[in-house]
């Protein structure tokens, strides 16, 4: 059962700024990125609108502590680890390296909901599923 | 019956890139933020997800020039005018100048749609009362 | 000495997601807009290039919780509280409100730096004209 | 000599919008990011701020023409044409494809620029490596 999943990627231009390195809202993009492709790879799909299961991962709490600026064309692991599954909560650790070296950490929390009665969102427990495969990486594996 | 509206905004630091001016994507969302307060303006809702009553507007075509960059914190005026008015679609011109000085041109065609009965998307003749208050600007507005 | 900021927006249909809200990392680019605005409202430039007075303000941490989603349209309120001021960084709290009602709390700390002579970047003390305007909310106003 | 080039992508949560569908504007950033790939494919740099060799490619004229949506996860074949090999500028031709099936075509118009004595862009010759490698792809390769 998988707690971990990294993919690499490298900066594009557009996500640069005018200091010349990764505009420091990108980091949570591809935070985002690297869960739904951990999603691909347990065969789940991360969000679904087929009417009686919709669900969705609206964050509750992100934060990010940024170490090193990334900058174009650099080539970048982003590391995804469980930290955390409740019953409707799922809370990830995110490492950013370049060259092996630690850029930056991030972390977030988001909750699992289907739509509500009054067209807003209501938590509800993560899908069966998408718990069977998940499970906590060890505090060691990202502290 | 208005057939023009600009508004004024200034280039944010996340839009600019490391060439160290407005990236060349953020252009196209401008034009789209002064068609929604063109909207506004005509006290519309530009798009409505209100059942019975969807509109949606997808670009079927979009172009720009640019003749001078924009750098953070430029203050710009856009100025929208309706170039061409279907039964089913819009074609917008839009100008960009700071100082008064011509930095962009860019042009959008916007398509009115619904949603189908196969879940995608269908041309609709454009609503009444957007109808009624818009019409085409002189070419020699905008030429 | 001012201590507070505050700017009122509307979500920009660009910024939403399929889930039909403001994705979630707009909230950052908000708070650095923020920023940018009070600044401005100082009289001072956020950011310079001039060669020997280069500032920038990389961020080195952020988080941001999440209430309340925000919609296409809606009207924001988002303010700014210098919560702490260091020599060389500043960490500012922002509170984004709905019709009164707090959406969304943020906080980003950033340091004050200038090019090093490796063409990386070193802390540097906050420029004097800046600091001499700036100083710390008490901690009632925002918490 | 290569004329054509290409990669495959998959829409990303993020570059969504409200309406369910990658956001217009997001068609050129994946050009761009096609583009970056095709030079890196080259063994050669898209840009360069290397003192004496800075080279730069601001766009000065794009366009996008779309005729189906893409929807989050789709993977997408996005092919890049030369199609105007001139002294100081490039015209692309960019096609997107899902399943086969055309779903927008872009063209873009870069110059190629070194700074000026004002602080500004002049339009510089393409470099000499990058000229030996590229050649104009037969209209009939994208047309």
């Amino acid at each position: 059962m998988p707690s971990e999943f990294s993919l690499t990627r490298q900066v594009e231009f557009h996500e640069t700024d005018m200091a010349g390195i990764m505009h420091f809202t990108n980091f949570f993009r591809w935070m985002e990125v690297c869960e739904t492709a951990f999603y691909r790879s347990l065969g789940l799909p991360l969000i679904s609108f087929v009417p009686g299961q919709v669900v969705g991962w609206p964050r509750v709490n992100v934060s990010c502590a940024y170490r090193a600026p990334l900058r174009f064309n650099d080539t970048v692991e982003v590391k995804l680890f469980v930290k955390k599954l409740n019953t409707r909560s799922v809370t990830y650790v995110f490492q950013f390296r370049k060259d092996g070296a630690l850029c930056a950490t991030g972390e977030v929390t988001a909750v699992c909901v289907k739509p509500d009665a009054q067209g807003g969102m209501a938590a509800q427990p993560i899908p069966a599923e998408a718990r069977a495969q998940l499970q906590e990486a060890p505090e060691s594996a990202y502290s």
